[in-house]
């Protein structure tokens, strides 16, 4: 069941039986010569809305924006600074727990987001508390980030093995080739790649890594491998989020 | 030329011949019994992505959270304090001027975006202008309502004369359900729709507009008269975005 | 009654009859060769005392400096960031919905700060809701531009024609012109003036409207046309704040 | 010279001579019975355009609410609270500085601000530095606290003894009989008032000190005694504002 | 009672007896030639624990970084932005009310602190009066500048004379030498030392105060000097926590 | 080398061999029942300062107060909300890049603070790029976790096992009884200990953890454990702190 598709009066009524919802986060930031700028962004969705269907879940409009400042030395990045993104996150969520939302469940497509997620959710807890809104005490967080499913890692490993890499990997690529089969690119990439260089700023990171990315090799990656991992970890997340509804 | 669907490499070609994004801005509330929560960003990116194809432009991913904390009374409504969103709107530029793109059409399909947008340029202008960043007084922002289309005005007018309302009307569920035909709603409208009162708190406008329309009719919305907004705007604001990037 | 000439028990007192208090807004900025940087706030000021007397409101001391951050490449004029604006705007309010105001009437003198103002009562309205602060759900607030009054309006047109433009206009110095007859600018007006751009940045601003008029010729104006436009400004804002009051 | 009087020509040709600036700053808040809400911005008004005649100095538009948040339990009272106060101060002579003002002096007219204008002058120095403007490093603030000026800390001392008191003082009020003779308020004062109580939150200031007044015989002011207040104040001022000025 | 080297079940029982709780507040900023960077936080530091032992008194870690921008151009200067070190200390308050503290008594070592600490605790009360927060409305902050008590104030002047100045001052330099007589510093001092200088910019305090000296001879200052001040000042300040304490 | 028992003529010379710095960051929080409240600041600040001695790195004061709103159930414990955490330490780190360092190494002793911390040197890096600041893109933090370090996580495996836990383990009790060995405390602990909750609001940790360990036996702890760990990680800080000086 996705927000934007319905109407506040089947919102009404689904919260009758849920007060779950699932957000989509991504990040639009370059994934290197032939990976998709809106990666992130379309793996956390097309998997969301799966989740959605298989656990019959509230999807709430995709973040397609996240935190991807190291990536802003390449055309194309967009990024919230952590401090808003954290504020965004909070006034998100005010939202939906006024409406009677109480399980917030991040299906997450960008490692970038992970810190920054987690430092909004404690914040999110403690403002809450102070303020006028019913049920703030019983909200909870959770991040479900696809890339790190174990049957999902498993499977790099197995396609790619060290070419997977950490960023604009094979396996995100694939999946996006899956989802925008219209939108597979070509391009020479070079042979060697850089890796292990730890992230500092936006500049530092360009100058390390030239291409984007980081340590992988998406020329591997498959429309086909990418239903795989669609199918993974649309398995996997749907399991997990069932699991934090169920918490009491 | 989608930025979500393009690699950094296509967005640094692109930038050699334009400077020019569009953003769709939309909004996530309550549209009525019969409107979906997501009417405002599905116009504004539907329509984006129209002028972009017809006008060669890069389409950023869809704002598809706005100012719209008049509506959080109805649940699934999810909105940004003004604040926020002036933050987030200077954000995404300076990310995006860094880059080299300068001028910034925002499609937008929101009523209630439009005193914070007008705000956050007059933000971003000044704020960029102290920093370090090349190029950052050549940023021009620019609105671009699609309801507000002359041609749009004349044609809900005459198609639905004083029925058009102004929230939830039928010409923004017309458009809605050519887009998604698969989900156009039914429900009961009452006869008597509230109108004319001014907009105070969300307890306020709940009780004033107690099944959020403004005294609109989308029972009158089809599918067909989405199209005719559709190609309608499409055609106004291509030109609007070709006649703003040749400014000067 | 003027806040700053009352003393509390004089405002406690008033609080037994009427809740609402009206806010003279304004700027500090150029307004053409001829124009008083403060024409705004002037204006705003003026208009708001007579309205108050008229209708016994409490009038609150004049926010002088608002949002003009595009006059701020010509000397002389201040301006607050619109997020700054929004949070003065929202602390002021405050402190009166503790004392028991509820009905907050905005005379505005400046067309620039419209946008940000909308902003500041939307997220007035959201955050006071939240807060420990008895009646904050009874606030409401309106602006009244004394410039869009129809019969100011109207006066304009009859009186200058298309020499009115939009900024610095002789109908704003006019009002000036009366209430400050001391204070009479002359001023050689290039026979051409700069009209029909678009707003962006202050730089911008500058070059594209280099005396700071805006398509206005305010030769024309007298302090006898001022005092025309003070008496059908203080009707009508009057009767308008009278409405507003009378709102249950 | 008033800048609100003057046109941004007047102002440009005004910088050429002196880049010193008199900002009158005040606050509107309960002053006992008998005290003028707006009592110490008219204090600060009054005399701060004094002193800009007797030095050719520019004087700024009056900041008429600062400070005061432990006078919000006395109805009529507004404040900003410091953070958003040391931002206000921040954004204006940011503002002024580009035109070329280097030099700001504040005429202050309530002690409750001069810890939050201390602040704000740090934190502006420090993030003007970092930014584009040129000047920003020869940007010099200072505060004349009148109320503090030897001349008139010596006649209130003579005139009032201990009844003098530290709010709603009989020589604030009677500088401001002295500008408003038509506002003198009248009231029974009881004999015995509240004095030397710590200052801590409003409910609690409000407890200690019930009618407002802090240790005060306002009862003693005289219009007359406010023209030696006046005069006394105006050349001390006028001499501190100057050796300011002349400080290289 | 140091709070860091206790459990919270031992906190728990001390508040039970007493709701004051101290904390020590210093700086992280040049002291001239032979002054240690810490010396403002080493004095609070050794003061506070020696009142909290004389009192029974919970004592705080110490806040080491305060608020000294004006001394960022000397190297290894650290310090908060008056706006952020309001929110600090706003924070620190909030999560102690909580827990049960009321009186909050600061003992300071840093002149540069005051101002901000003034607005901190304004913007404290008015803050936590609105949130959800029991004995919000008890809270009391008090600050207790152990370099402004009279017995030290007359010590000082004793030994030193006009050489106290009023920066890096023997007094203090004493106090540290006392604590930490292995950090005794040596350094040739001009015999001409800069005084009487206003504070504007950091840039500005380096070029006036060459050495980081304000008109001192810390080469008067002796740890036995040192402990006569850390007497006189721990006797002071006891009683001053003990009489704050008493307030009802 | 510590910077608050240093000159600032000592920190030039510094700068002038090395741009490194070390901060010790712990946190405020509860530890069980006889776990230190200051158990993660003792045991940062500890080991910093050995491994600034064995690698003549010069070592900050320490931040004793970090991100644990999830313990603010428990009395005693103080946090910042994480955007001014981030706030805090981006001031610090600029406070510095102006002195010219430019390495920062953060020894931490919570695992609470690694999202924020990452988060923060994000911003860093992204606002310092716009400003005016020498060397700010050379700019690099980084954290060095001493729990996590191999050699103290294998020895903590074989001195405790399963009973180690993740919040007052036995580990950290045993580095801050070696460091303060008058303070080892007693109490009695039942056998049931909870673990494997997540964490969500403060409230709900109170409740899911009642006496504030996480799955953990600190009876376990000795002074000379406490000696083991402190040699383990003060070497293999060292090592990963001089690897991260010289990164070019």
């Amino acid at each position: 069941m996705l927000l934007h598709l319905s109407t506040w009066q089947e919102v009404e009524t689904y919260l009758q039986q849920s007060q779950g919802i699932i957000f989509p986060i991504g990040s639009t930031e370059q994934h290197g010569p032939t990976g998709l700028i809106g990666t992130d962004a379309i793996c956390a969705e097309s998997l969301a809305h799966a989740v959605g269907e298989s656990t019959s879940a509230m999807v709430a409009p995709t973040i397609n924006v996240g935190m991807a400042l190291h990536h802003t030395a390449f055309p194309g990045t967009i990024s919230l600074r952590p401090s808003t993104m954290i504020q965004v996150v909070k006034e998100y969520i005010a939202c939906l727990v006024k409406a009677g939302f109480t399980k917030f469940y991040f299906i997450n497509g960008h490692g970038g987001n992970m810190a920054t997620l987690k430092a909004a959710f404690s914040e999110t807890y403690f403002d809450l508390a102070d303020l006028h809104i019913p049920n703030a005490d019983k909200v909870k967080c959770k991040v479900g980030n696809w890339f790190m499913c174990s049957s999902v890692y498993k499977l790099a490993k197995e396609l790619y093995g060290d070419q997977e890499g950490s960023h604009a990997t094979p396996s995100e690529v694939a999946l996006t080739q899956y989802v925008y089969p219209e939108s597979i690119k070509q391009a020479t990439l070079s042979a060697e790649v850089a890796k292990g260089h730890r992230i500092y700023s936006a500049a530092n990171f360009r100058e390390k890594y030239p291409d984007g990315r980081m340590g992988s090799n998406p020329a591997l990656a498959t429309p086909e491998h990418g239903k795989q991992f669609y199918d993974a970890a649309v398995k996997e997340l749907s399991n997990d989020y069932l699991k934090f509804l169920s918490e009491e």
